[in-house]
């Protein structure tokens, strides 16, 4: 995550998430350190995994003490093992305690989802299929979340309702017709914007390209449906499925063809990368 | 969730949810439907589980226009089955697209940590050992998560660094002793907190009750030290064990006769539960 | 400017700018009107127009007092002719008063931009060339500038930096070339981006067509150049020229064939609309 | 622009500005240039005229980047020649392409009221009249607006409602007679307050000195009853007029002796200063 | 205080407070009443003085709950009576008693103020001189505070360091001369500002009048040397000493001849007035 | 006050109160002085007391212009003489003059609730009773006003409604009995909140103590029952007492017994502690 995107958009979701955990000020730290006392602290993974959100990390305790120093040994993106040390953090023993659990939730949560969309592209690898996030994100999350997605290897689909048309059965059915939504669309619409239409069968797709369709979603299409769609589409537009990626279903989706998979899964479900501070010490200035 | 609760805490939150979807406009929408649309929507559930956030999947469509109304079949706690229908939603169908995305992603993360905090209290049903939460909630989202816990049958640790005492081990180291430890923190702190400490030995769990704590963490001690450490101190502190609680480790939770039992992965791991919006139309006004 | 964008995108900006203007109090209608009279006001044109703003001239007094009605005798998109009743406001007098000028302050200046763009407009009528605008609007309007420029018959570029892929020089030579900035671009960002590349020489519109650009920037060319660049293109991307619409180098823009012409001027050069509020009145109630 | 002004009153609308345009990130910039590249801009000047904003200009890329060094050779209120080298903008290539957009949309604007500003006050040169801004501002431009009037040699009229009191025909009417106006705005208003009354006719004129008004507003009076209007005031107030000052009406507002003269066209419709950011080239460090 | 001002300047402030005392949520409220009941309480004044912030009062409650229903019987500026029954409030039980201390903690101060500000002012009666305050308010309680002088019947001074010009002896200095500094602000400031300066010998006061100041503030002079200096002045400027207003001091003061006489313990040394809320009931809807 | 409080929670505050007092621009200081100017003043205590608030007052400077310095003789809690030079504030003359009013705005305040606090604590020494405070605090000021108590020797009670539980006589009344409301309160809340009940007969003493209350609050007794009751008790619960602290009651409070004493005075109406800014003159840099 880069200096400027940070500061514009991730800084005051931190500080927020920082005064929610301190409301008025951290009493346990306050009661026993009245003064500030300089240590260093190292942070460790305690799982398999690809790390995501060492720049936020690093920036929580920035936030706190602009003195604090993180000297990181990975990047977002790596693979990590169980045990490996990923960073060293000094700074005034207060700010690291009271930090720590603002900083890991973020990193904990951004690396479980970078990890877990990993595992996804591993079983799509091969194929020229590419895996797509969704807006099933965590409010308030979406400008990590997604980032994640990208440090998984995943790509992103639209960030949000502004800066992507997707054109659903009910914009269809207000419209009249896919035609005539399509027109709409294209008239209203800045004309940066890609225009993607869902489609559930065959003359829906054949309509949906003729209409000039940038991206044509196959929704709960079975395999067979989905090949003769691609080869109606033949590179007119762009394609899309929708759903989860198992083991059991990734055969279908590679071989049908599809340009693109999308999966809420990737941002609502992935489980945390356990990762903790420890060795906490107190270091002579 | 309380109405005051709400306006207070959580509104300006879901405005900030819904300003992240909706960064200029909902082009989609606006692009097929340039006029007010009467119009109705189904609340289903697609998967058992535990229902919660209701009111807060109500807030966010009367955040964007007042007239919304949601006619609720079921409450936050309640039981739910794969194909219920939970509630039906009337307004502008403009309202409905627009807000649908970011109503379900609370809802659905609510209802996932209800759903798991529940299975996991189930585990725990005979016992008296009471299941806490941590501070390992998804940041900006604690104020919901936490509520989702008690849905589920679960009970609220500390909310923040500011509401809570808990001296670790570098307070510990910092003010000398548990002893001194327990001591700064009664004078400091506001006296209507409780103190909790970490105890690793039963030596430190002894100082511990003598210094007063008011609640003992055992930490990392197997299920014959936590036994002891619940005789010695003999009900003149709450006791605390934190860690996962599964099918295999909880004979041993229950045996040590912990009071309480606190886990991370309620918020910080719990899978969403399926819900979705289905059978959109037009009503007449 | 529909309800859902007001309440989560143009509210905010309008209180501020109503703190703007009344930082503790209205002194002067305070010292004169201690208590709440009910009154009517015009809203009269002073110029010939393209009326645009009236939901947020509208929504100005509602945020002062939610009693206030607009009776509207026109809407955005509207002409409108000096000296035309546009409507008329009821509501206590206090905030008919305190409101105005905030209220004209944006109603002027929307319609100024769409009246402006009205007028370019028409210099391209006949011709398939499509207006656009820019992001060179007023810091903290551009909601409703952009807005302004559709109702005036315009069509909008990008939103802004996040939501619309523009390769300048200087990306292109950060990238090493065309092909290259392109096919990084691809990888980079969201999918349903379209990406746009400036070129200078036939040479490099050759490159970029290749490459997959969705749509071609003709930067300073000849009308001779951009008509062959529009040959080369052949339909494989949309193509943009920009800068100065004017009656003297419109035939040129038109004669070029390119699909869009994008200026400046319409946010950043457009004298506003003269409009005010007469006669108003005390009613009884 | 003193610093206290910025970072009190301008960085929170700067921030804004920047976040309008880059509501996730730049994705441009971040597609191509991955990593931070030193390098360097030259600010140019394409149009005569009076400079406005130069602080705001650079405060917008240090509030991206705090290490980004703005060379400045003229300063705010200098006069510019077309083609003038006006400053060099120093610092990471990716903050200035992200920052460009903002900071001139700023600079230009600002620029275009100065310049506006100073063509009106040249027509004024030789007689003892004043020009004077007015409320007449671009939403939530005020303070920026309001500043670059007095770069251009103008003078300010009250900043907003709640600093200055201006009896108009409605507050008399309320009021009951212009004695009353004034003597209620004397017993209500801090009394740091001067008191401004707009009048119509010599009797109004009269009454309004005698009550003690400050400021005496001459309303659509003719250039003999302004000049009756002074003589009988013969310095006991300040006398304003108000609106356009064009080279055909200029003679006559002189003429008439007003201490003062308003125009709102100053902030709402000037056109901008043309000025760019030209040969951007990396630097070795 | 004004519908328009509390909506604009207060309303911000009040939703702080709340939040100030309701980080997450009431819990003791919340554990004993899991459902909204309707109740009734009394506002009960147990100390005579002035009463001032009712509106401040019922806007908490709206704020919380908007059908919370205030009857109030006084009004602000009121003399009340220890025992005097103020207002019913009716509402969700639970509204009321979240609601309840802060809506006391902003009518206690505002009261205070008013009662103290009362009494002073009938010190000063029977003489020309009027009680004015100062900037020496509580931070982010001047919107109250001022309002409360003049409810209880003194006026105001600036507002702040925006809306009046007051030139102190270093202001002086680096000016060069009073008569340096006063023309420096006629130039700089908005001509609507009155220009304040202070003097402290008999010479300061003669340059001070001569320069054309509209205010002369007499700092520490003895009550013979201020009646020669109002002598001197003779009506062509406002004249101001500071201080205590005392019933020591008093008579020297008014013998002085002074127009005004500010005192910063208005603001900041006012006790509270005590109020409270009793006798809640629930009442059958 | 430690820094990360202040930035956390104290930070926004003080810039809304410097916006309060700022709200285009310092117009006197900006008039006379268009440079920086590097200067020096003093900090003077005019009273005997206990300072506090002095990071706050530095915090002032600094979010003004972060390169003004002050080197501090005092610190927070230490008792202070009338004449005593307590600090230097070095840096921009302007930045001194703009941020005087609002720095000593907060240090004489929280000075004056320290000095006050001090007083009272004096009264109880020798006793075993503790001092405490309450949530009767100016709106945003209870970060500051908390802290001051701490300084002046006091201890804080709970910080709000969400941090503490305190079952008044209307709470009591909902949950049906003493017994009741405190088993509601122990299912709902969270575990690490004591649980305190306010109590006026010695009937509800012993239900209060018998249910598991953690601290009694004895209401209206007598100084025989409060003995009593303390003798009920016998070390079961803490208790509580609240009222003023008088010299003519203290004796009869230290005699009850009690473990604490509150006392809203503390807060609201604790005069200032004078202090000023002096000798404030250029330095060559």
């Amino acid at each position: 995550m880069n200096r400027i995107t940070m500061k514009l958009n991730a800084d005051e979701l931190i500080m927020m998430a920082l005064r929610e955990d301190i409301s008025s000020e951290d009493v346990t730290t306050n009661s026993v350190m009245p003064e500030a006392t300089p240590g260093e602290v190292d942070l460790i993974c305690k799982q398999d995994g690809i790390i995501c959100g060492m720049e936020v990390y690093k920036r929580v305790f920035e936030l706190l003490d602009e003195k604090t120093e993180v000297e990181a040994y990975v990047k977002d993106g790596d693979a990590v093992k169980a045990g490996q040390l990923m960073a060293k953090v000094k700074g005034d023993i207060r700010v690291l305690l009271s930090g720590e659990r603002v900083a890991l939730n973020y990193l904990q949560r951004m690396s479980g989802i970078a990890s877990y969309t990993h595992e996804v592209v591993q079983l799509l690898s091969g194929s020229k299929t590419v895996l797509l996030d969704t807006r099933k994100t965590t409010p308030n999350m979406r400008i990590f979340e997604k980032y994640a997605v990208t440090c998984g290897g995943g790509q992103n689909h639209r960030y949000n309702l502004s800066d992507g048309i997707l054109l659903k059965d009910n914009h269809i059915g207000a419209a009249g017709s896919i035609t005539k939504a399509i027109e709409m669309a294209k008239a209203y619409a800045p004309f940066v914007r890609k225009i993607e239409i869902e489609t559930e069968t065959l003359d829906q797709v054949r309509e949906a390209v003729e209409a000039g369709a940038d991206i044509i979603m196959l929704d709960n299409m079975d395999v067979d449906t989905m090949k003769e769609a691609v080869r109606i589409i033949d590179g007119r537009a762009q394609t899309e499925c929708s759903g989860n990626v198992t083991r059991e279903n990734i055969h279908n989706i590679i071989a049908s063809g599809v340009d693109f998979v999308s999966s809420g899964a990737l941002t609502h479900s992935a489980p945390i990368l356990d990762i903790s501070m420890k060795n906490l010490h107190a270091v002579h200035a």
